[in-house]
């Protein structure tokens, strides 16, 4: 069928293709290392290069993970240093006055705040908000200019610290997906080349699908490093941000997620020993709300006491959590539904609040973005100093000196019954214990069991509206901002709420108000991000306590169909929000009535021919931005073939190198050459952290132009196809699956080659196989015993084939 | 292009195709709903069937879950009571004679095995073995004849009974997989039809999909109820038994777990009060290494001692199992080498037994199986009950009365330190306690912390080569049995023979040989099944410690790698011996030097036309076993066009029902006659518990086969196609990850007639995008504005569309 140079051609092709390290075709396995069918039948090469991806992976997997993990102990210890000594320096100096306590602290907040917006505005513009869209959008095929910059993530590390430091209402988690993100991405490209910390070894990582398994584990570590939370950290992964999953990825995602737990733990056990100033236990938001805090146990000042909890006498606090009547479920589905409309409300205000600032505040420069982060913050400040001020102080309970619970307690230190602004000494301030506290602390106290009647519904109350305006308000500002410790508090305090109703309601001993404080934390996230399976996860693995699943579901399923009833996902809504059109899982219902030929449009395909003049394909790149092109040539019968599709990339770099210009316009092959292979193969690389080059970059001199080049060995040979009236969906389901970037379109086929089913794909002598009944799931088995002429050389493929590295 | 009336002929074609319920493309979500285009534009029935799926889905989640729970329930209370009743019979006679308790033993064990390989050879032969090898297979899309009969299920249920509770060296864990499963497929299609126990409002689910998407729910099910893991089940589903895995698939699996997770619970909290006889607290295997055994804290024998565990003065067994130094990471890697090369052993073991089974031992019929199983069922009585009797009994340790740990027991009942023909009181007999005992209690006594010294090297070394050797032999045989168990027995006896070892060589006291057995159960189970990322979490889930998590994935890590060097894991090797080919996850090596057609092999084509006379679909179907058949019909012009591909089990419906013959050879849209719909969905559906209908079973007149068909109305009209020189590999991943059954191999197309791209794909009015800088992942962004004529009627497309039931 093919006539004979075509063939020849098309051979080369693929040889070359195979080589092309950006090729279109995401997710497809053999494009990496590629179709290779050299003429002598060797496949040196190819082996070669899968052995380098092996061995580099499994040195980058010893690399990465311990950055995440360090970078996460890094900006909790600065957090909590400067937390703490802000807290402690104001707590001091409110001994003697609170308006010179105010001010400092006022002013603490401001400059910490500052040098984070200032940070983000001048160096890292990418580095603000959340980032988890922008890598959603990333992973899903969009790149936004900047996200896994080396800048952006320094202006991600020190703007979270400034910022979550500062005092203001958002959290340090989502930056740390984007901060392991950015340390996966910046190791898989060898560094960063402009601040010359590159190493040569590391560069390895040529495709995108590497760069993208890359990201997506450090997404997995960053929520193992921000929650300790490894399963949860590759559910997250799995769940919420990547679009295509590829089996061997499940283990190496698991393996990152466990070596960052690993390390945030050896940290912090180091940091335990005091080494580290007020990040002892702290920090990381472990809340263990069954009572039995034997995580803090060698924390110096309060370990002593905790164990005593678990004396015989305190049993109730162990199975009160378990032991849930079915009258619980009611207030537990009230939590549900109030997280499903808070969450879909705070959706809705921060997009609007968000696209005002995008069309209006943020377009007046940096200088207005510095400004409203200020005001923000000292409004923060003002409200969390001032608010506990206007809150009566309420005695201290009856001291039970076995629970280990001491009152008062000082602001910014861990514990419950904070002593603010109260006149006696045996007396705390509950507004001050949620407000006037660091987050972390504060919603270890709002979780925290045994403190029945702690909290005011006033309290709680007054604390859920400042903190959800505040909340909305800090939303979207030029500054890193994670949802999740903001949603925790949020959903807690309103947990909380109806927990003091239900124990004032059903007059049982055994209800604990931090339970339900932690099913509010998860209805709103659920409510907000509509996650559920990694979302419960990470729930679990923060408390510790796998008893509480059940509960946790019903009311993350609850929360989310509320939720679903109003908008879309937070990170969706954002997604969408910064022009980041992410591809859905499900084709759209409409693409049920077209076909593929319809979604084309009338928009005109421009050939390339196989040999084409230099000046061509200058003036086309230039007359569209078309990213990719068909390449047709002509058997020697003179009919018309699709030989592949070149990609504008490649064409740019084979219009800049120049090194395959040549001066006939016959295919090299026709005069007798053989192809050599001018380019190396990371020449075809668009490195992460750059724009790549663009047509009006190129130079060419007049002689140049006039000269040729022929376009087969740079062509994808075969690219998937679909017919004309294909249903759309089809083709969606296809283009998604398979991660691809262009499909061609093209018409109905007039003869059928032959049919690939299950068994020609099957190799391997199946000798058992023959004895067995063996049938197909839906039809009756087929007996055909052909073999596929190569055997097996090597039957040891296990079914995760890439899993051990 | 198309000419007008072929143009006809494929719109009803995908009118009616999209009606098939049976149609090919597995995992295409536009099939089982349909590209529906009717000519007059309305798409009410296409609306209509996705609301009876979903309501239908949601009937079903409640339903099934349960029935998965209270037969896991079942199983478990009836092991638990026969097995304690057999106990304490044994017990109490050899107070007096242990010859006569002996024989009595033996002859319970006995009665019980029998029961369950008669009930298994006699009514249920689908139901031996563990299933997981079939349900695998099943969801890849091989289906073994009867795995998901209603019989099936109940042989599983009763046989697993009978052989768990007769002592048989297998676990149930496996065989409640199959059950979930069996339940899940059951009540997918409505319940059994043979057995009358079918409801009509159960039967929607037509589609290959929706039951694989049951069956995969069902596992994950069996999991949950199994470990009472449904996390754990979740990631067991998705990592172990589907093949494809949807997005939407997530949330339904959690879903279930969940429910069955509750439902267990539920049901073991009732039977804590005594109702269920033996039954208690064991049964479900949670073991809790903690030392804070308050799972058990009802029990009314041992409940009172349980809690001092938790005194201040025995903390060192909470943080003991988290702080282990660096040096004991050694002894960890070798747990993980041994369980690697034991586990790698078990399976070729094993494998070589059941193929010397399979064709020798077994093809003489089941009263060769009885022998066999009541033969290895005597032998293991005599093992179990006679090794200990040579065993020299040991002193009790000094007892402390705080530790709760009583010193002698009874054998049977739960607790360490069993009394076993001991001389004296206050002695135990070490062999004994993990030998005659149920397995979940021998589990637990060998995870046991607080219990150093409690075995002696000798001991452990005789039950580890008796009972794998008992493992191996057992495997295979005619009744239900799953690995886990088993494997978890002998993996924690190397466990706590290392953990004795650096117990004694270390010389440090927080070291707990409970911990190295539990590591030791994780090796083995990696080293045979080679799973990661759920076993890891089900070893998680079971002992209710996230602690240790990184030790165990450090060690299921090294188990896997070295496993993995001998051969494949155990449910594959088992598959591939049973004849269930498994299409793996990757394209094997040497495809990425094959092409398309090369694939196809010589085997010519069949081709149906359009219209065709009954006779000759008769001996087409006859003449070869095909599973599709390419149509073609003829534009005015003379062209020839594939119109699409027609599956045999739809030609054989149509040759039975002969509604759709006609006496004309035109087709009937040509005779101006509107194409009636002559059949109901149903009767294309494939009921998964019979064979099917095959050609010989339709019976036709000589008149019937004078007439014609119009095949238009049945075919695919756009099944997947790739071009004759795509790389094979490229046409695996399009037929593996879109889980098609054919892929048609056409010529290379002459030209293109459009390029669909993610800006095709994207059906939305984005307006805020404009705005920003938008870069596809590496290719320059293209401002393309163009909109695609159907506008978007819904936006509120949420990214998990089908999760909220």
């Amino acid at each position: 069928m093919l006539s004979n140079h075509l063939q020849n051609g098309m051979e080369t092709a693929k040889l070359m293709w195979s080589r092309l390290p950006n090729n279109e075709d995401g997710d497809d396995d053999d494009d990496g290392v590629g179709f290779l069918k050299k003429n002598d039948g060797s496949s040196v090469e190819s082996l070669d290069y899968e052995v380098i991806e092996n061995y580099a992976y499994r040195e980058e997997q010893a690399i990465k993970p311990e950055g995440t993990g360090l970078a996460a102990v890094l900006i909790n210890i600065s957090v909590e240093n400067f937390a703490g000594w802000k807290y402690s320096l104001t707590f001091s100096i409110i001994q003697k006055s609170y308006v010179a306590g105010f001010i400092v602290y006022v002013l603490i907040n401001l400059a910490l705040v500052f040098s984070s917006v200032y940070i983000i505005t001048q160096f890292a513009p990418a580095a603000a908000g959340s980032g988890i869209p922008e890598i959603k959008g990333y992973l899903n095929g969009i790149d936004t200019h900047g996200i896994l910059f080396f800048r952006t993530l320094i202006g991600k590390i020190f703007g979270s610290i400034g910022s979550v430091g500062g005092g203001l209402a958002l959290g340090k988690e989502g930056p740390l997906v984007h901060i392991g993100a950015c340390i996966a991405s910046l190791l898989g490209q060898g560094g960063s080349r402009k601040y010359h910390l590159s190493s040569r070894w590391l560069q390895v990582f040529k495709s995108d699908r590497d760069r993208r398994d890359l990201v997506t584990c450090g997404c997995a570590a960053g929520v193992a490093a921000a929650f300790r939370a490894p399963v949860g950290g590759v559910l997250f992964a799995l769940e919420e941000v990547t679009s295509w999953w590829r089996s061997q990825l499940m283990w190496r995602v698991f393996f990152t997620s466990a070596i960052v737990a690993v390390v945030v733990r050896t940290a912090m056990g180091w940091c335990k020993n005091g080494n580290c100033g007020h990040f002892g236990s702290g920090g990381f938001i472990i809340w263990d709300i069954s009572g039995l805090e034997y995580e803090l146990s060698l924390n110096p000042v309060y370990g002593s006491s905790f164990f005593i909890v678990c004396w015989p006498s305190n049993q109730s606090s162990f199975s009160g959590q378990e032991d849930y009547s079915f009258r619980e479920l009611f207030p537990m589905a009230v939590i549900g539904v109030i997280g499903g409309l808070l969450g879909a409300l705070f959706n809705q205000l921060t997009l609007f609040i968000t696209r005002w600032r995008r069309n209006y505040l943020h377009r007046k420069g940096n200088r207005v973005k510095i400004i409203e982060v200020c005001l923000i913050s000292v409004i923060t400040s003002v409200i969390s100093f001032g608010l506990p001020l206007f809150r009566n102080c309420s005695p201290c309970p009856e001291s039970d000196a076995s629970s280990g619970i001491e009152c008062p307690n000082a602001p910014g230190v861990y514990g419950n019954y904070v002593n603010f602004y109260c006149g006696r000494d045996k007396e705390y301030n509950d507004l001050a214990t949620i407000f006037f506290n660091t987050q972390d602390d504060a919603i270890r106290n709002l979780f925290s069991a045994k403190t029945i009647h702690e909290f005011s519904a006033k309290s709680l109350l007054t604390f859920l509206v400042m903190f959800y305006t505040l909340a909305v308000v800090t939303f979207g500002t030029a500054v890193p901002a994670g949802q999740f410790v903001p949603g925790i508090m949020i959903g807690s305090t309103y947990g909380r709420l109806v927990g003091m109703f239900v124990v004032n309601f059903y007059q049982k001993l055994n209800i604990e108000e931090g339970t339900y404080a932690l099913l509010g934390a998860a209805s709103f996230l659920g409510g907000s991000m509509r996650m559920t399976v990694s979302l419960c996860v990470i729930m679990v693995e923060i408390t510790n306590n796998l008893k509480l699943l059940p509960l946790i579901m019903l009311v993350l399923l609850i929360s989310k169909a509320v939720g679903d009833a109003f908008n879309e996902g937070l990170y969706e809504e954002q997604a969408r929000l910064r022009g980041i059109p992410l591809l859905e899982s499900r084709p759209k219902y409409q693409m049920r009535k077209m076909t593929a030929k319809e979604a084309c449009g009338t928009q005109k395909v421009i050939y390339f021919p196989r040999t084409i003049k230099v000046a061509d394909i200058v003036s086309i790149l230039r007359s569209n931005s078309h990213n990719g092109f068909p390449v047709i040539d002509h058997s020697r019968s003179g009919e018309t073939l699709v030989i592949g599709l070149v990609l504008r990339i490649h064409l740019l770099v084979l219009l800049q190198s120049k090194a395959d210009f040549q001066h006939s316009p016959l295919p090299s092959d026709l005069r007798g050459r053989s192809l050599p292979i001018r380019h190396s193969l990371s020449e075809f690389v668009k490195p992460a952290s750059s724009k790549g080059i663009s047509i009006e970059d190129i130079h060419l001199s007049s002689d140049d132009l006039e000269m040729y080049i022929d376009l087969a060995p740079f062509v994808n040979p075969s690219p998937y196809v679909v017919p004309e009236d294909m249903s759309l969906t089809k083709v969606y389901n296809l283009f998604r699956q398979l991660g691809l970037r262009h499909v061609l379109v093209v018409p109905r086929a007039s003869r059928v080659i032959g049919m690939i089913t299950r068994k020609d794909l099957l190799m391997e002598d199946n000798e058992d196989s023959a004895t067995v009944e063996l049938q197909p799931t839906s039809v009756r088995a087929r007996y055909r015993d052909r073999r596929v002429p190569t055997r097996n050389p090597d039957p040891q493929h296990p079914l995760l084939d890439g899993l051990v590295v």
